[in-house]
C-alpha cells in the first residue's frame, strides 16, 4: 500500500522569466567580463560591488524610462518596514555610493561594476527578468575629455573581446542640441508636455522611420491596428526642424558640426551642445581615434531623455540574419552618456557624471554570430572503471594526469555497462578515455583512445587510415601522463 | 528665497546588513574565485549560473540548520502570487537545476558555482546579509570516489590559493558512524527529540568543550547568566559513549577506524560509515594525500545533522591572534559532505549527491592573514593638467601609455590648483606622475616624476640621495613611454 503523502512535491522550475546558464556560456561570459574588466582597469577606473539589494528610498522609486511608480523592481518589506529592493541597473546604486561615501574616494571617481541586475517585467522570448550589466561611469567630472575617454575606452573593449575594427562604430550626439533645436523651434522650456512628446516621437526614429516620427510630431499617427497614437501638435516647419537635426549627419564630423550649426540658429544651449562636441572630436582625435571608430552622428537618439549632455552608442555594422532570413544590423550594443543629476538627489549638490553600459549578453550574442566564442566545452579526459575494486587504481591515474594540469575525471556511475562509460564521455566532449582491466593491469598498461579521432574515422575513414592511425594505443602505465599529453596536443 | 523642497531628500545608505566593496577588495576576491574555478575545471565540475531568484516553493521553506518557516530569507509575492525569494546557499537551487534538467545532463553532474547568496538575519559586526558561496558538487553518484576526489580537490584548492601544505587540514568524518554510535547507545531511531538533542549538543563542542557537551547530553546546562539549557537526558555511559566518538582520533587512520569499531559495537549502520572512511582513506592514499592534508577525525561534528554520510571540513591551522590579542586557530574555511536527499523533493527518487562550499570571505580573511595578497592597487600613472586648453595633448599622452598597456589617466578634476592633482595622484597610489606645461610644451619636452622615490626621499634621504636621485626627471616627449616603463620596472 502507498504511504499517504504528506504535501505535494515542489515544482523544479526556474521562476518565471529566470533561466539557468551551464557550463561554456558561464565561462565565456566571464572571460569577456575579464576582459572588459581589464580595458576599464588600464583606463585607470577602479573596480565597485555594491550589493544587489537597496533601499527603495536609495533606487528611486522609477525606473529611468518606465513611468510606472512602484513598478518595474522587486520590492519587498524589512522587519523594520524598510522596502528594499533588488537593483534594476547600476547607475543608481553608483549615485548612492558615490554620495555615501564620498568623502573618502577620489574625486573624479572613476568606477567600473559588474553584475547581474533585476527588472520585474513582463518576460519574453529572450528578454529576461535578471540580466547582466557592466558599467564604466567618471564621476565628479564636467569636462568632455571624460566622456571623450569613455568613448575611446569602449571601442578598444569591443575590439579586445574580438569585434574587428570596420565592424563597429561608437556614434555620438548630444542632449544640448536637440535643447537648442526645440528652442529654435519655437518650443518654450517650460512647455514640458510637448517637449516629453517630441522625445518619445524621436525615440521611434528606428521604428516607424522619417515618416512615422513626422506624424507624431505633427497631428498623431494611426497604427496598422487602426489605434491612434497622439502627436505633439508640431507645425510643419517646427516638425521639418527637428527631422532636420537627426538627419543632420554629414561626410565628415567639421560638415556635420556645421549644419548643426544652421539648424540651431541663435540657441544658447545648442550652441552649447556643438561646442561640447567640437571639443569632444578635437579629444578623440588627439587619443588616436578616427571616425572609422567614433563619429559625431545626430541620428542616435537613445536615451536622450535621460541624459543631460553627449550621449553615445556603440553598434556592429555587421549584418546578420534575422529570424526571417533577411538580412539586417546586428545593432547596438552599448550605450551611455551624461547623466548629472543622479547624485543630487542624496546630496543636494549636482556633481556631474559620465558613463557607458555594455550590454553583456548582446555582445556575447554578436561573439557567437562571428564565431569569436566557441560553444564547445573543453572536456575532460575520462579515466574509465573496467573493474570496480581498482577504484584507487584508476584514481592514482586521474590525480596524475591532473597534478600535469590535465582536466580529467574517473567514471563515477554504475560501471556495469561500457557502453554508458563511453556514452557519458562523449556527452562530456572528452577529448581523450583512458581504459585499463585486469588483463591492462597485469601486463602494466593501460589502453588510451583518442575519442575525437575515433569519430572522425567511423565517420569516413579507409581501411588503410584504420590501419595507419590507430585511434587506440597501448602504452606502458608509467608513460600515461606523456601519452595524454600528446594525443591533446596532435588533436589540438 | 530657498526654494520650498517637495520631499525630503533619499539617504545615501546601504540597507542593514549589506555593504559595499572598493577596488582590490573586489579584484582579490575575483582572482581568488578565478583560481578555485581553474582547480574545480581541472577535475571535471563544469561551471553552473542559476539566477539569484527562486520560488520560495522549490528553496523549501527552511534554511537547512534554522528552523523558523519562511524565515531566514528574503521572500516577496510575484504578481501571480507566486512566493519568490532570493537563494540562501547554492545546494537548493543545485536540488532545483539538477531535477528540472537531469534529462540533458551527464550523470553523473559535477558542477560548481560561484556567487552570492543571501540570509535574512540580524546583521552584527562582520556578518552581513549577502556574501559569497563557492561550491562544488557531484549529484547521481553513491561512490566514494566522489567523496575522495572532492576533499583532494579542496586540499588543492588551499594550496593554490597561497595556503601552504603544513597550514590547512581536511578532516573527515561520517555521519554513519554517529548513527551507530546511537544505536550502541541503545537510542532509538524513531526518537527524534532526542536524537536531536544529541546533534545540538556536540555541535556545540567547540565553543562549550567537553564538559559542557556533557552536561547538554545529561540532564542540561546552566549558562553564565543563569539560563538552563535542557538536556537530552542521556545516562552517563550514553553521554560518555558518544563523547567517546568525538574523541576517537588516533596517531593514524587505521588506528582510529580501530576506536571508532569498538565504539559502534554491532551497529550495522555504524560499521557500514566505517566501510566508508576505510574506502575513502583507501582512495585518498591512491591519489597521492597523505594524513597531512586530509585526515580521518571523530571530531568534526558541524553539519553532521544535515548530511547522511562522509562529512568533511578544511581548517586552517596556523596562529593568529583575537580582538584580545590572544593566540588562536584560524578554523574552518570550508565544509561539506554527502546528503542525499535533496533531490528527492522534487522527483521522488534518491539522488545521492556530495559536495563542498568553501567560505570565500573567511578564506580572503586568512589570505590578507598570511601576506599572501596585498590591499595596495596598483594606481594609475597620472598626466596632470597645467594647462586646461592642452587637454587634447594630454589625452595623446594618456592614449599611448595604454596603447602601451601601462594603466594612465589624465587628471579629469578642476586643474587650477596643482597641489590638488598632487593630492589626486597620492589617493590614488600612483606610481609615476607626467607634467608638461607651456615650458615643457615649447622645449617638447615632459616631465616625469617618481612618486613613490619621491615619498621615500622626503621620508629620510640625505642631500647627497636627493642630488644622486633624482625623483623627476626631464625627457624628451617622444620617449614619454619609454621613460615611464623603465620607472616602473626600477619601482617593481
Amino acid at each position: 500500500m502507498a504511504k499517504p503523502r504528506k504535501e505535494p512535491r515542489p515544482k523544479a522550475e526556474t521562476p518565471k522569466g529566470f533561466r539557468d546558464y551551464f557550463g561554456t556560456d558561464v565561462t565565456t561570459r566571464a572571460a569577456m567580463l575579464d576582459t572588459i574588466a581589464g580595458v576599464y582597469h588600464r583606463y585607470g577606473f577602479d573596480a565597485l560591488e555594491s550589493s544587489a539589494v537597496e533601499t527603495v528610498e536609495a533606487l528611486g522609486k522609477f525606473l529611468p524610462d518606465v513611468d510606472r511608480p512602484n513598478d518595474g523592481v522587486f520590492a519587498w518589506q524589512d522587519e523594520d518596514e524598510t522596502w528594499l529592493a533588488l537593483r534594476y541597473d547600476l547607475t543608481a546604486p553608483l549615485a548612492r555610493v558615490y554620495a555615501q561615501h564620498r568623502n573618502d574616494l577620489p574625486t573624479p571617481y572613476r568606477r567600473y561594476a559588474m553584475g547581474p541586475v533585476w527588472r520585474n517585467e513582463k518576460p519574453g522570448p529572450g528578454r529576461f527578468r535578471q540580466f547582466y550589466q557592466c558599467d564604466a561611469d567618471t564621476v565628479g567630472s564636467a569636462s568632455m575629455a571624460a566622456d571623450a575617454e569613455i568613448c575611446a575606452m569602449l571601442a578598444d573593449c569591443l575590439e579586445e573581446v574580438g569585434i574587428d575594427r570596420g565592424n563597429y562604430i561608437v556614434r555620438v550626439n548630444n542632449r544640448k542640441i536637440l535643447n537648442g533645436v526645440l528652442e529654435a523651434a519655437g518650443i518654450s522650456e517650460d512647455d514640458a508636455h510637448t517637449r516629453d512628446a517630441v522625445l518619445r516621437a524621436i525615440d521611434k526614429l528606428d521604428r516607424l522611420g522619417r515618416h512615422g516620427v513626422s506624424m507624431l510630431l505633427g497631428s498623431g499617427r494611426r497604427d496598422d491596428s487602426g489605434d491612434i497614437t497622439e502627436g505633439a501638435g508640431l507645425s510643419h516647419a517646427q516638425a521639418e526642424l527637428i527631422l532636420g537635426f537627426l538627419e543632420a549627419k554629414r561626410e565628415d564630423g567639421v560638415q556635420t558640426l556645421t549644419r548643426l550649426s544652421e539648424i540651431i540658429g541663435e540657441s544658447g544651449i545648442g550652441a552649447e551642445g556643438i561646442g561640447e562636441l567640437m571639443h569632444f572630436a578635437e579629444l578623440i582625435e588627439a587619443q588616436g581615434y578616427g571616425p572609422d571608430r567614433i563619429v559625431i552622428d545626430p541620428s542616435v537618439v537613445r536615451g536622450l531623455g535621460y541624459y543631460t549632455g553627449p550621449v553615445y552608442e556603440a553598434e556592429l555594422t555587421f549584418e546578420i540574419l534575422d529570424e526571417k532570413g533577411r538580412p539586417r544590423q546586428f545593432g547596438s550594443v552599448a550605450g551611455g552618456g551624461r547623466y548629472d543629476d543622479l547624485v543630487k538627489r542624496f546630496t543636494g549638490q549636482a556633481v556631474p557624471a559620465t558613463g557607458v553600459s555594455i550590454g553583456v549578453d548582446r555582445l556575447l550574442a554578436a561573439l557567437h554570430e562571428k564565431g569569436r566564442i566557441g560553444t564547445k566545452a573543453q572536456g575532460p579526459v575520462v579515466v574509465t572503471v573496467m573493474d570496480r575494486d581498482r577504484m584507487a587504481d584508476y584514481q592514482a591515474m586521474v590525480g596524475e594526469l591532473r597534478q600535469a594540469g590535465i582536466r580529467a575525471e574517473v567514471y563515477l556511475g554504475n560501471p556495469k555497462n561500457f557502453g554508458n562509460q563511453m556514452k557519458y564521455a562523449d556527452r562530456r566532449g572528452s577529448p581523450v578515455a583512458i581504459i585499463a582491466g585486469s588483463d591492462e593491469f597485469d601486463k602494466g598498461v593501460v589502453q588510451i583512445k583518442d575519442l575525437i579521432l575515433g569519430a572522425q574515422l567511423a565517420e569516413n575513414a579507409t581501411l588503410e587510415e584504420w590501419k595507419e592511425r590507430p585511434s587506440q594505443v597501448e602504452v606502458p602505465r608509467e608513460q600515461l601522463v606523456e601519452k595524454v599529453r600528446e594525443m591533446l596536443a596532435r588533436q589540438a
